[in-house]
């Protein structure tokens, strides 16, 4: 018997919690103890785990998480549907509704184009965005200014151009309060290069 | 319908994992994107923590955590049953085991007298260690030295010295590969006090 270890489930869950991003052997094991110290928090924790994992779908429409389907987004009624915005991920259609400025409905690609990663078109939700294209005038690209969400809104831009769509990229420039010292030179190239009349 | 939300599952995993220590609501969010997009690594964080939670059990005689009763340490036949080393956390008891240095057995008292957080001697496995001193001729204090840790060792002591038994501390000092230049002052003083012939 080894006294240096962990009582095997002990040790199972640190392991488990040391899975997550972000989480190494050090905090996972705080977590663990504080997961058998508060037995509610972890009840309460693995149960909302497998609920979320048992509830939570993509939307069949903008491949959005949601618990209905279609997603209340895509089925408002008040939802602009000639306005299209493409988002890497679901996170982002929430930094998007709380803008409160967008009307249009969302499509989410659950990545970007990555060959490094071995993500390919095939590998986002870029079949299902081509099937629900009938009543787009104009496709937003919300894709993060990345080498790849760059890359991958090139490559959506080429797909959709074509059958009529406009396609349009949200600014890029200093961010409201920030400070010309403070901005790296990409952000103020990008910002010179989206300068408008005043 | 408020769009501004996650779907309700979502919510209530990122709320769930918002009680975890250290864990904020932005990071919270980002572990639960994480867990739905790995759903394998989610069903086994469940499971580990049930199970942890279902056979983790505090050791009848020391107060570890441990999968059997007694825990292995406790039943270890070479473990010297006259020596019993005090520590505060589970957690310590495998930080001593890993010096290889100690023989003895241990005795977990799950926190330390804290008035102001309302804990006092009932609240910790005094009781239990009372109980465990028969063949205990030296028991080693190895709480923390924080205030709580030293007035906890000095309640232990004061209980332990009447029946005979010997009360030793653990030394403070200087850590080894420490320098003087960055050691804080009561570190340093505990050091000259401690300090031995060579």
């Amino acid at each position: 018997m080894d006294f240096l270890s962990y009582p095997q489930p002990l040790a199972d869950l640190i392991a488990g919690l040391s899975r997550l991003p972000g989480i190494g052997p050090k905090t996972a094991g705080r977590l663990a103890f504080y997961l058998l110290q508060q037995p509610q928090v972890a009840e309460n924790l693995a149960e909302t785990i497998i609920k979320a994992q048992r509830e939570i779908k993509q939307c069949s429409l903008c491949c959005n998480y949601t618990d209905q389907d279609p997603c209340p987004i895509c089925e408002g009624e008040k939802r602009d549907r000639s306005l299209l915005c493409i988002v890497e991920q679901p996170r982002d259609v929430v930094s998007l509704e709380k803008t409160r400025e967008f009307k249009g409905r969302y499509h989410v690609l659950h990545g970007v184009i990555s060959p490094l990663e071995g993500i390919g078109p095939e590998q986002l939700t870029i079949s299902k965005l081509l099937t629900r294209l009938e009543e787009v005038k104009e496709v937003v690209m919300a894709v993060n200014p990345t080498v790849e969400g760059e890359a991958t809104a090139m490559y959506l831009a080429k797909l959709l151009k074509p059958l009529g769509i406009r396609v349009t990229r949200i600014a890029h420039g200093l961010p409201v309060g920030g400070d010309l010292e403070y901005a790296d030179e990409i952000t103020i190239a990008r910002a010179l290069e989206g300068r408008r009349q005043i």
